[in-house]
Formats: structure tokens, sequence, C-alpha cells
């Protein structure tokens, strides 16, 4: 996301002090995992998000800085409980909080993270805060909203489609949208521009989404940083999936529905054998034509927004590179 | 708590119709075990003292709700993610979140929950909501930090008596104070009255949970609604049982200390044992004495409010109830 390169690099400095301030906050058992679970990095693409929006409507963007780590420690406390709850032992190549301390420690931890983005929220003393404060956490039950349906997902042998899109609606592109929505609103933007760079976030997050998934799958585990076909493995009801199985001819369901129903099996001929009817049914192909539709919708919203051209390159360029991206 | 009754009952009957309403959300899974969770009751003081708090300063306290069932949901939500921790089975005579539902319903329940508290303080839409905010998520942060002390206290052999106050300060007694403190901030009173509320409120709430471990030993089960001697068999470091530590001749050191390094025991016999140890070295008529302490400071804090002597009949009550009360 060098497009944003700027604001991600203004905001991991100012965030770095913000994180050695937390972790030299007693009790330390508390919160030297939350300054573990923020120092151990991601893309930090919602704050610079957030920081970007606000650099459309005015010239400073530093009254928006509380609000950006607000939302990115927001993030990281979903990832520190979903991590949990997925008993997950690994993120980013490091040990998660619950395997490096304990659960007891995570869970607790996890509460301050969350408690932590309202206080940095309410930090930002901005004339909008009500609004802020209602569309964050509005957006913050959504994301749990979202995760609720993605558990719920692991034991529904009928998820749909539409399911499927209002799942990773909630679950990751709110957050991306209300990022940027809330950007705006602590730079005094006029309420349409707001709502049409909620609109651009949505969509923009959906594509986003959707590459992820498609990365898991036919991405480079070198450049990606993540193992190839961990979904697979894990019967993730994913877009392909669910569309292979719509499209899949007699055996190629057979041979689906045989690997989903195993319990042990060689990791690498699971993936290889769904790969194969991926490619047989041409879901990633549609996956990308699913993709260019949000793309085309994120920036008609952006196109609509009352700031000058000049200034819509960065999300334009963005909106393209969520679907282009290796990593 | 009969001198609260009115706000009590007024609380209750608007919050059973949001309660109903979040019962109907959408997911379910989500939805429900919050509900289960704000229905099986409680004494609902912290609203009933919030609604108290603003009525001394305005002549409506509907302004008051949201705040008030923000404060609710949040201490709901310490009590459904500790009893994660604490791996208690029971609450109030029914199974806990995580018994009913599962450990996973319950985290995410639980976090929802949390966001749920945030998102009813920005209803109240207050001309002072970025204090209020502040304010709520300082003391909600202090929650936390006290339900880590309590825990980093059970493998601690060398827990002092300062520590000890320092932890039900933050665990129990800031949630007090705030709610009483927030109550008179929508009320639109004056700082320097506000203070002094949330400065009762400590007080009281240092008093409430010393009698609280109080009753737990010397209360009357069918009064108090808990078995008698819970903290005992759990070694929980109590005043009575720091103080009985202090006070102990050799011969009752070395009886606290044989049952305290029991992993297998009779209750009852436990119980009779420490309970004895406590009557010989008093720590019951000093428990008693350090309440007083703490109720006059509250009283003292009272009296310096600027309303009328009528209008703090309420509070004085309380103070003395919080202290003399058996369930």
């Amino acid at each position: 996301m060098n497009n944003l390169y700027s604001h991600i690099l203004g905001f991991e400095n100012a965030f770095r002090i913000e994180i050695e301030k937390i972790k030299q906050t007693k009790p330390f058992q508390l919160y030297e995992p939350i300054a573990y679970s923020l120092s151990i990095g991601g893309k930090r693409l919602r704050p610079a998000l957030m920081l970007h929006a606000a650099s459309l409507f005015s010239e400073s963007t530093t009254q928006v800085l509380p609000a950006a780590m607000a939302i990115e420690i927001f993030h990281n406390f979903t990832l520190l409980h979903d991590d949990i709850m997925d008993k997950a032992d690994v993120r980013r190549g490091l040990p998660t909080v619950h395997k490096k301390y304990s659960e007891n420690a995570a869970i607790l931890s996890g509460d301050a993270m969350s408690i932590l983005a309202f206080k940095y929220l309410a930090q930002g003393n901005s004339v909008s805060l009500a609004e802020i404060l209602n569309l964050f956490s509005d957006t913050a039950l959504e994301v749990c909203d979202g995760q609720q349906m993605d558990m719920d997902f692991e034991s529904l042998s009928n998820v749909t489609i539409v399911e499927y899109m209002e799942m990773i609606r909630l679950k990751t592109a709110v957050l991306i949208a209300s990022s940027l929505k809330i950007g705006a609103l602590v730079s005094n933007a006029p309420h349409a521009d707001a709502n049409l760079l909620y609109e651009y976030g949505i969509n923009v997050g959906l594509a986003f989404q959707l590459q992820d998934d498609w990365l898991d799958v036919f991405g480079d585990p070198a450049i990606f940083g993540k193992k190839q076909g961990g979904d697979i493995c894990a019967n993730k009801k994913t877009y392909l999936l669910l569309r292979a199985i719509e499209k899949a001819d007699h055996t190629s369901l057979t041979i689906l529905n045989e690997w989903i129903q195993k319990t042990e099996f060689d990791a690498n001929e699971k993936i290889a054998a769904i790969k194969g009817v991926y490619e047989q049914t041409k879901v990633s192909e549609e996956t990308h034509r699913l993709m260019v539709i949000y793309q085309n919708k994120a920036l008609a919203a952006l196109d609509k927004i009352n700031v000058s051209e000049e200034k819509k390159q960065i999300l334009q360029a963005f909106a393209i590179e969520a679907t282009e991206r290796m990593k």
C-alpha cells in the first residue's frame, strides 16, 4: 500500500510512542500483553486510511491521530480475541497472546484494549464526538456480528453467497469504511462526502477481503506471508468454495465433499485436490470479476466526492491495489 | 437498599424493554447470551445511584437513563468475563454464560456487551459527553486493573493490606463513584459537587466491599444469598484474612497456614477453623471499625455538597446501610 506510505509512517512513529507508554503502565501483567499485541505490526491500513481521509478536508491531520490509534487498537483487540476463539497459536509469525501469556491474560488484556480504544476516541475531543462515538460503537458491534456469523458458518452446511458477503461486510468492510468516515468527520467534512467515503470503504473492503481469500489459495507464500491453503484445510466457507460448490459437476462435487468430510488428511494433497476443482470451475476468474464490480462501485462513490481530482488519486490507486495486491 | 427503591424500579422498567430489544437482535447466538446475562438480575445499585445523583441537580432524570444502562451493562460484562477467568459455574443461582452456552460465546458476547455500554453512553448525547466518555473509559480500565490485581493476588504470598484496599478501590469502588459522578454531570451539576459525589462513592464503595467480605464469613446464607465461607475455601486474600495473618499468635498462624496449604479438605471444617482464628484475633470488629472510617469519610464528602440537607438524606442512609446491610 505504497500510496498511503507517508500516512502509515506518520502514524507508526506516533503510535510507537503510545505503545511504549502502554508498556510502562501498571499492572504490567495487564498492559504488557497489550503492548506486545500492538507492536507485532500489521499493515496499519485503517489508521492510514483515516489520516488520508482527514487530509482530504483539512491541512492538518494531527487532530485525527487519537481516533486513528483508537481504530488500530480496536482492530488488534478483535484479532487477539478471535485468536482465542479460533485456537490460533501463531499470528504474523509470532506466538499469539493467549499462547505467549495465558488465556485469562488474553481475555482481560483484550477487554482492556477494547476500552482503551474508546479512551483514545474520547481524547480526540472533536465537535462531532457524539456522532463519532455512535458510529464507532455501531461499527464495533457489527465486527462482533461478523465474527459471530463466521463462527456460526463453521457448523452450517448451507451457507449462501449472500450470507458470506454479509459476513465479510460486517467482519472486515465496515471497519475500513468507518475509518474513512471518521477521518472525514474529524476534519468537519460535509456529511454527504463523509457518507460517500463510507460507501467507498465498504466496497473496497469487500474487494480487499475477496482478494485475501484468493491469495490464501493462489498467492505466493513468500510474498503474501501466510502458508498457502489455510482456508482450504480449515474448510473455511469462502466465496471460492461456495461458488465452486454451486458450479461443480457431479464428479467435482464428490471430490469437494470427500475432502471436506475427511478429519485426517495430508494438507498438500487436500489443497491440490480442491485447487483442482477451483480451476475446473473457473472460480478464480469469477472472484476477480466480482472484485472488479466492487472496485468500480468504490470508484463511483469516490467520483462523487466534492474534492479535487488530484486529491482523489491515492484512493483511486488504493481501490485498484486492494484487488491486485499480492500481499 | 430500600431508600433507592423508586430509582431501582424506574430503571428496571426501562431496562426490561431494552433487554427485550437486545434479545430480538440478530445474530441471536451473539445477543441472546447478553440478554440472559442482563436479565438474571442483580441489585441495579449503580444505575439507581446514577439516577439519584442526577435527581439532586435536576427535576428530570430521564436524560440519564442511557448512561445508567451503560453502567449496568458494563458491570454485567465484567461479571460475565470474570466468571470465565474464575471458572465459576453459577451466578445468582443460575448457570454462568460460559456454562450455559460456550466459552467462545461468553468471550464474544462479553465483548459485544462492553461495546454496547459505550453505545448507550453515546445515546445520552449530553453536552459533557467528552468528559463523561473520558471518565467512563478511565473507570472501565481501572476495573480491569483491579481484576488483574485480584488475579495476581492468587499466586502472591505477601499481599499487603494497602495493596488489598487498592485492589477493591479499583475493582469495586470506582464504578460506584463514577456512577454518581456521571449522574451529576449529565444534570449539569457544578464540578465541585460532582467530584464530592465521586469521593463519597469511593468511600462508600470501599465500605460496601468490606461488608461483602464480612458477609461471606459471618452473614446468614438465607439472607445474603450466597453460601457461607466461599472466600475462605478459595483462600481469597480479604481484609479479614490479611489482618488475621498480621495479628495471629504462633498457634493461630500455624492453623491458618495449614488450612491455606491443604488442597483437599472438608469445607465446613476449614470454614470453622479459620472463623475460629478470625474470632480469636477479633478481625471482625476491626473490619467494622474500618468500615465506619470509610462511612464517615463518605458522609463528610456528602456534607460539603451544595444541595439541601433534605436531598442528602437518601445518600446518608445509603452510606450507613452499605455497612450494616445483611444482604
